[in-house]
């Protein structure tokens, strides 16, 4: 397969131009594919913020924190376990090397992440779907990880491949999702070492979202890039990402050997890496924002250092996880106050650093899709949008502390995902914002349900919510007196049964499942 | 009674010094005020925001609503109902009056706003409950006006006087509900026109926070004004603000004579008016946030001047209470993201016209206290916070787009009220916040658990919420598998069995008794 795209482009849309007549689509193809899914309306592209940044750190504290970060690492270090690799790169870049840890002189991370792009396009299959991750971009993309679902008609049960399926399907019909995720749950009826390929496999198949890749061992980062190659043009993919993964610190001031595994394949490809300290405050972290900032900071400055150590310019996300151990039972917590101080300060730190941020979600604790999972997640997203983050894992459908995911809460999730795309528009201050001539119109005493100015803008004047009961108490009685879980119960069966999948070339289809065929082939079944 | 408290002090706590003398309160009376109410820990003094705020709309847009605002009052004007004295008070300062209309010159209602404080100190019978309302402050008051309640038992049914005073206790327990509201719930058990009577006694007889006084009637108001006096003695009240009362608007432009007549009254006698446009735009206001600023500012401006042509240098506020009307079905939505561009606008808007600024709330559409009643309340109440809000009406407990009362989202709501305070405490840039030495401690791949740091700071480290539930999927099941508005309804009825008055002056307390006594013999039971 030959490739002519220049690639590079920093705008998905003029990315998408010369991208769109390559494959091929026909008139119905394509108007499906821009229609996305059933009843959620037009697929909406990445969110542009036209609001503010909410910057609560003031700029004493970040240049606080980025000393004693700088001094974490040059005192107490970083140990980047079982890769004598790492070790000698690090060596070669000046770094104090003792066993595994790795002491780097002040300012040495920073210099290294001079080759760090600010922003990079990630690309779909469907041009339309690429995503521009940094800048102003907001990327939303579904939970991942959680070994279990929730639904109300089942409770809680392990994942099979058909869940993530589901939750792939129901993520491509989801407008303000930008981004089919990764491991949307994990397959558990699948043996470990096989499941990989029919995770890359379902993403491309049931959705022409952009998609994460696998992490769990570095040969199967390796099959994550081959099938990329198969998809996109090998060619492409050297020169453009198409992938994005998710490269946890083994917090405190650890990575380990899988981890860096997949980060050296990923960034040698040219993919992006998600480096992401996984935080419990109080157990991984100290108990303070300041304290863990500067662990975050220091984590992330030398677990980015790496990518472009390995391939200058490839691209890298500062991330975070941000959550509180309950110092009573030792659980994690979500929605608290204080990873929320965390999340705006690792923001503010990504940036001045230049690196594209990722961090948040509708991250929760409770077992239900009630008021509990509701209220911690709307904590955690209102400071994920407030604080600009670029990319956006666990968006929708994470419950149970990331342990489940929740068919009813992935749809109620979907639904605060609308409002916050909304939201991020800001003000219209055209003459049609200002409405001068509805309150001439109308005056005192009077209603502007009939004027001009409100039959004009009737269809869109406000964000619809899907999810809500606005009716009265005797209709929402007469209708079954439901809770919004129930509702969303409803809802995703009926999306579900409306899929129909975006099309996808027959030729590239059928060299994708060879090769997942002799992959298969190739190895023994393991289940641990 | 005689009272030489200088008055006017801006401190809250210094006017406390002045007073709690006076009233020769013991030791454990004392202690049990300063206490609060039971389980929930000790009560709380008005947040002092040490966040930054967030202001999303431009110079531009803020300058574009005020000079629209102004050509709304010259050209379109308000209309001022039933009201001769006002009309003749608005012709005497300049402004052009026809009929029940009128249009204000550019630049006068800012003219006649500039006796009003930037900010006072509402008193309470308590002066450790004593509230700043203005500037840097925030104070959280319970729901308002709601005919019925809703409880997980009972579901949905009228409220009674007996409710009422259980959402006062309820009020009086939390520690971060700083006020004790006014109408809490409508006693619709008591004749219409003696309710306040009960309502107002009920404030100060079972809790010793600041209230609201009524504005159904202009005599109910003087009511109110004349149980204050009781209270506080007749010199205090005429020098300082005991008592703080709601006057809508009537949008589009009018205010009507029974808000004027309360809004008379309590200006007169020195005390503060929240002026509140209340909107749901599509209907009362244009559907575009720019437009329905617009309106909003000039309803203000027009409404608070007249507390000022009344009485220069009463307190007033700068209210808004903003929601959207479903296009749909003509319904009140909450939560969705145009209210919330009004409400930070709002607020940017009333900083810059120095007037404190009361909006926001936990406010939902949902029937039930379910994941929708929290996405709704949280996305108000995050914009509350956010926007800087002063005075903060509904902060707990509103369900069904007010006309419930529900004991168990007050329980979930107040929770969140926990965590928005702790969060308006911002970073501790310390050397404890630093966390150096926790860091150095532990290094690489080891935990915090048991550092020194950690186990210092273990007590105070993180927020515990009450409501949520972290603990395992498996044991959260072997505890009945509840659902945080379950838990809630347990929460509230050991909050009410624990319950124990605040101490009250016995010969205060017998001078209400008689007071109410005698308005109630001079009236005749009125039902409607």
């Amino acid at each position: 397969m030959s490739d002519t795209d220049p690639g590079g482009a920093m705008d998905p849309q003029a990315a998408s131009a010369g991208r769109s007549g390559r494959r091929g689509r026909g008139g119905a193809d394509a108007r499906r594919a821009r229609r996305g899914g059933g009843g959620l309306g037009p697929q909406m592209t990445a969110i542009v913020r036209k609001v503010p940044l909410y910057d609560p750190l003031s700029e004493e504290g970040l240049t606080l924190v980025e000393e004693n970060a700088e001094t974490v690492l040059q005192e107490i270090g970083i140990e980047f376990r079982d890769d004598p690799e790492i070790l000698d790169l690090w060596r070669a870049a000046g770094a104090d090397v003792q066993g595994e840890r790795v002491r780097m002189p002040k300012g040495l991370c920073r210099a290294l992440l001079k080759t760090a792009p600010r922003r990079f396009v990630q690309h779909a299959r469907n041009p339309d779907r690429s995503v521009e991750i940094g800048g102003d971009s907001i990327v939303f993309a579904p939970v991942y990880g959680p070994p279990f679902i929730h639904n109300l008609d089942e409770g809680r049960r392990y994942a099979t491949i058909e869940d993530f399926r589901n939750f792939v399907k129901l993520t491509w019909m989801t407008p303000w999702l930008h981004h089919s995720g990764g491991t949307v749950c994990e397959p558990v009826d699948l043996p470990v070492n096989k499941r990989h390929l029919e995770m890359v496999l379902s993403h491309i198949r049931y959705s022409d979202k952009p998609f994460m890749g696998s992490v769990t061992a570095p040969e199967r980062a390796e099959d994550t890039v081959e099938m990329a190659r198969i998809l996109f043009g090998a060619d492409f993919v050297d020169r453009n990402t198409v992938l994005l993964s998710l490269i946890n610190a083994n917090s405190p001031m650890v990575f380990d050997e899988t981890m860096l595994g997949a980060l050296k394949v990923y960034a040698r490809a040219n993919q992006a890496c998600l480096v992401t300290p996984f935080i419990l405050s109080g157990a991984m972290s100290p108990t303070t924002a300041i304290g863990t900032l500067t662990q975050v900071l220091a984590e992330v400055l030398a677990g980015a250092a790496v990518t472009q150590m390995i391939r200058p310019g490839a691209p890298v996300l500062f991330g975070v996880f941000a959550s509180s151990m309950s110092m009573q039972s030792g659980a994690p917590t979500f929605g608290t106050p204080e990873p929320s101080l965390v999340l705006y300060g690792a923001a503010q730190l990504a940036r001045r650093l230049g690196l594209p941020f990722r961090s948040g979600g509708s991250l929760c604790a409770s077992k239900l899709p009630d008021a509990q999972a509701a209220y911690e997640s709307a904590a955690t997203m209102n400071a994920t949008m407030m604080a600009g983050t670029n990319f956006v894992l666990h968006a929708a459908g994470w419950l149970e502390g990331g342990l489940a995911a929740s068919y009813e809460k992935f749809i109620l999730d979907i639904d605060q995902l609308g409002m916050y795309q909304r939201f991020a528009e800001g003000y219209d201050m055209s003459e049609r914002g200002q409405a001068m001539d509805a309150l001439r119109e109308v005056g005192p005493g009077n209603h502007f349900l009939g004027c001009a100015h409100t039959q004009a803008n009737f269809e869109s004047a406000f964000y619809r919510s899907f999810t809500a009961d606005n009716n009265s108490y005797e209709q929402w009685l007469s209708e079954g007196g439901l809770s919004s879980a129930d509702r969303a119960n409803r809802i995703w069966k009926e999306l579900l049964a409306g899929y129909e999948a975006p099309p996808l070339d027959p030729g590239i289809a059928e060299a994708l499942d060879d090769f997942v065929a002799r992959r298969k082939a190739e190895m023994p079944d393991a289940f641990a």
